[in-house]
């Protein structure tokens, strides 16, 4: 069965654990042509990858992509694109505490009862590490809208850490903001202060959840595939695909459940719809949110600081290559609509 | 593509429109030998039937399905069980305006923007009605679910309707309340003024939000399949696909953000996790809860007393129906987990 | 699972059970804005209905099909097509000797035992009346084919009926040939001869086997999907999923492994090819051959000339259906290849 | 869409271009706990390997397999099992003359339209060398069916090259013959006559055609799901998948629709049946043929004897591959037949 494959139309399958010898994934169903942008790969790797900062874990992963197949002359040849990134020589050791140690609130135990087996390390397939892949499979997708849609742009921040929230004037400007000047990922003058409570909260083994939020321009009208492929639908399983994410609204979301819906519906364009209606995108500007729990490598067993205070910051490149993923399987889907 | 199929092994897939001749599923995947249990399913189709209090739409449909396929002697057997249910003869002149003045909130403009089509009728498929085959097939579902792990019960129950919040109070009981008695759904004393409160609406022209929440116990460790069908995508794909949804959360969702680690994961058992870590289900209840936006007949198109002003009392038995199609499909996905 | 789906965009499913009350199918990836066409729908299935002539069973099929969902105002709206065929009232009396007595060369026994259980009538779905959803099926695929490349045409033929085997000239016309005006669908003099075999092997209790051969003009370069859906091996599983069938081969096949190399690969066009290379449509003629068994419905049980001395003749349609449909997918699917 | 995915449940996606970097497979829906015999793994891809006799291609591949995912102190994890082999260092200069003729009978010409692309390097992705893809997974899915039905044993043999065709005889005693002691595994004192036959031809620039016949035993009862996908249509589109096969057979295939039903169903096990009946294994052995065309690497283009005069030889061992993965799919398959 196909658990490790996300997308109906542009498939991407992951696979790799922490600590085997490589992550990759295969990308089944990018069409050929699209030109292969390898500056845009790193950069979007860069982004996620930790140790960069200090809210950040100190773990240090160097995510070199490989592309085996699929690709030829700069541009994708229709067949199934491979790219694989070696996992570092790493001792298991740091992880043999797990053995007997089942970390609160990883997925140790629950996967070890599922598959009968005992791949302790590092939590084996369920490490965040994985998300690189999603990273590389969201380049692709990024590369194939620009080239179909190419005014889509999607902007993702951290609109919550702890109690901190960004204020909605903070989000005004977003388009011309460069999110990744916040260390934090938080777009306001709070960074400074929020990421000196977070290396407190690194010190002490304390964790905190938060939200990232996501802007979308540049959407087509008409995307999203009735009735169990509606657009809300697959970019909500997108999200809830990553770990420690607890939550997904789009539009008004929970907040729009106590608005009298003369207010909520005060016009086709509503922004409290956050870009969707009938389950289909309707041109206008998306919006939505991806809550994440605290992280839980805490105190216990973190005794090297391996582990990200809160890991929104760093999901925000990971959220937004779910995003891609989404909207380019689905402006492939609509040239399937009509005869 | 199957756009309309919900289940990567107890697949169903709806069909039909609103004032078309009949809606309708196909299960495939259903195994051979459940028993079929009539009552249950009529019970269930009952629960989510339209007209039958003050706060529902007053627009009357007789539900009587019919089993084409699939069931021979009271049993499954292995082969697409199809399930119809005709419509009544309802004259489309009611919904004629639509045509000229496609309604606010509905789908009726970017359906037809997207199919290039004039199914102005009722909003064709994105008509409510179609959750009549999900409460159909649900009810096979439970039927399966019931056979193979007999201790599984859901619980749905209307938690906010517009401002009105349930208390964590009034759920300690819930498993020995009925919720049905109460009209809103909603298990709280407060439910007669919540009746009259929509009743206003109602006579007003006017809607209003609100969330069900649900839980489930008796569900055991295992189910999910990581990385992209953890239990929790997969859950909430399946509430994200009705309509008027915007938002999904479980355990202590987008209230859990705020929390700190040690306080969110004190025990692997927490409350907080809703039930589901690393995407798996650990074998304790589970808790999630679906937002829905006002509903979207408003005013200016319901002369006809034709909406629910919360859509939320109704949406309970389609939630539960989701729930149990997401169990039923993991109970039988781990059948191919071990060797 | 997808047991019962055929395709993989333009997805269709069958239901039903010979002595249920219906047999139908859905089609969900049918795009919208199709011409329905009523007619060439009634005249395909009174091509495969039996009991029109002396070498055929005697058994009576009414075959009225009923179009429940995806058609409004004489066009497909590009949500799931179903249609239903109401199966008559017939006693299951006439089967119910095969509880006790398995018939030889049928599914009875091996679906018993595979599902466990009793629906001993009639061979349940395992009967060769499941096939009227494939020709329902087929010619929406049809419809749609002729849409998207009007000049694609489907000729199948008797080409080999017991030991009387269709000659090479015999085919030079077969564009301007009417098949139906041969009883046998054997387009050749020697077809009231062989309409007089086959009576007296009705009368016997005795059954044949052959071949029925398809030519395809019109199809474009490019349909197939390298390397798991090229279009020989999506042909060759449709063409092998019928009941009875024991054989697929495309161009020269079998006849073309005795062949040197260099005979074989004369030109770039040679018909040895059957208008496939590499797994690809070249643009020129298919021609491809199915070969099935004798009829198993023969003497011990076969008390009321209930079978088909040769199932080829009444296959003939069946086939075509089948080609329609690896067509019509295949069709769809190449607006995926190219960005 | 996965064109290049092959099952339903045990799950493989091939990818690689034979001057890439590196040919490579995953297996989606492996089960946790199967032990990993790679001494089985590195035979099964010997068996493959050109290079190794005077009547296959010279060109050399070293085929050394990493597993990069999926397995942990030698059993299979229950995730993606991802194997790759890296090509060598090959220049595509030998290739370059492609660019300006293509090469009659390859995909050359096929593939650039349908994609539109130049990769004119060894065919690309349409070069034999994809196969030893197939033999890994197919040596995971022998490793998975040995676990689950110890007793299965796939035998698969040259039954037919050009003109010399295998006599029943000679398969009487075929369970006790070590088919690889024959050049060219036609199992027949005639072999080192054909061999002879072969590098003739070789020479001369000629090819041959041929049939693999197989036999299987051991394989439990029940295998295959109605209606499409029997045992029969996925055994016959995992061998048509194969590059230069051109028919597939099962039982007494094309040479059974000569004989009178009366002969060919003369009891419920008849051999003429080739094991499946309703397209369901019925615990019988099973017995299929496929026909290969004449090679297409022939005289203009081959300077190098880089060619095999008949590819049915070395196709044997891939042959058996595609049995295996059909196995083990469906293997895993029936346990969701009943409740």
């Amino acid at each position: 069965m196909s658990a490790n494959t996300f997308g109906q139309i542009f498939k991407v399958t992951t696979f790799g654990e922490s600590h085997g010898p490589a992550y990759g994934l295969i990308i089944d169903g990018c069409p050929a042509g699209i030109e292969v942008n390898l500056d845009l790969l790193k950069a979007n790797l860069k982004r996620r990858r930790p140790g960069q900062s200090s809210i950040t874990t100190a773990r240090q992963e160097t995510d070199e992509p490989e592309i085996l197949s699929g690709v030829y002359q700069g541009k994708t040849l229709g067949t199934p694109i491979c790219v694989v990134v070696r996992n570092q020589d790493q001792k298991s050791s740091d992880y043999d505490v797990v053995l007997a140690h089942p970390r609160v609130g990883h997925a140790d135990d629950t996967w070890k009862m599922k598959f009968g087996h005992t791949d302790h390390r590092g939590g084996g397939r369920s490490s965040g590490r994985e998300t690189l892949c999603r990273v590389i499979a969201g380049s692709f997708a990024q590369m194939l809208c620009q080239k179909i849609e190419p005014k889509i742009q999607i902007k993702s921040y951290s609109s919550q850490i702890g109690e901190f929230v960004l204020a909605y004037e903070e989000t005004k400007d977003i388009w011309n903001t460069n999110i990744d000047q916040f260390t934090t990922r938080f777009p306001s003058e709070r960074d400074p202060g929020i990421v000196k409570f977070l290396e407190l909260a690194k010190l002490e083994g304390e964790s905190y959840g938060g939200v990232v939020e996501t802007q979308v321009r540049g959407v087509p009208a008409g995307l999203g595939q009735p009735v169990f492929h509606k657009f809300k639908s697959d970019l909500g399983a997108a999200m809830l695909s990553l770990g420690a994410v607890t939550g997904f609204e789009f539009g008004d979301g929970f907040g729009g459940v106590t608005l009298k819906g003369t207010e909520f519906h005060h016009t086709m364009n509503s922004e409290s719809y956050g870009g969707i209606r009938g389950g289909i995108t309707t041109g206008d500007p998306l919006l939505f949110r991806v809550g994440f729990k605290p992280t839980s490598s805490i105190k216990d067993i973190s005794k090297k600081g391996r582990h990200d205070p809160c890991i929104v910051p760093r999901a925000v490149p990971v959220v937004e290559a779910m995003a891609w993923l989404t909207i380019a399987d689905h402006l492939l889907w609509v040239r399937l609509d009509k005869a």
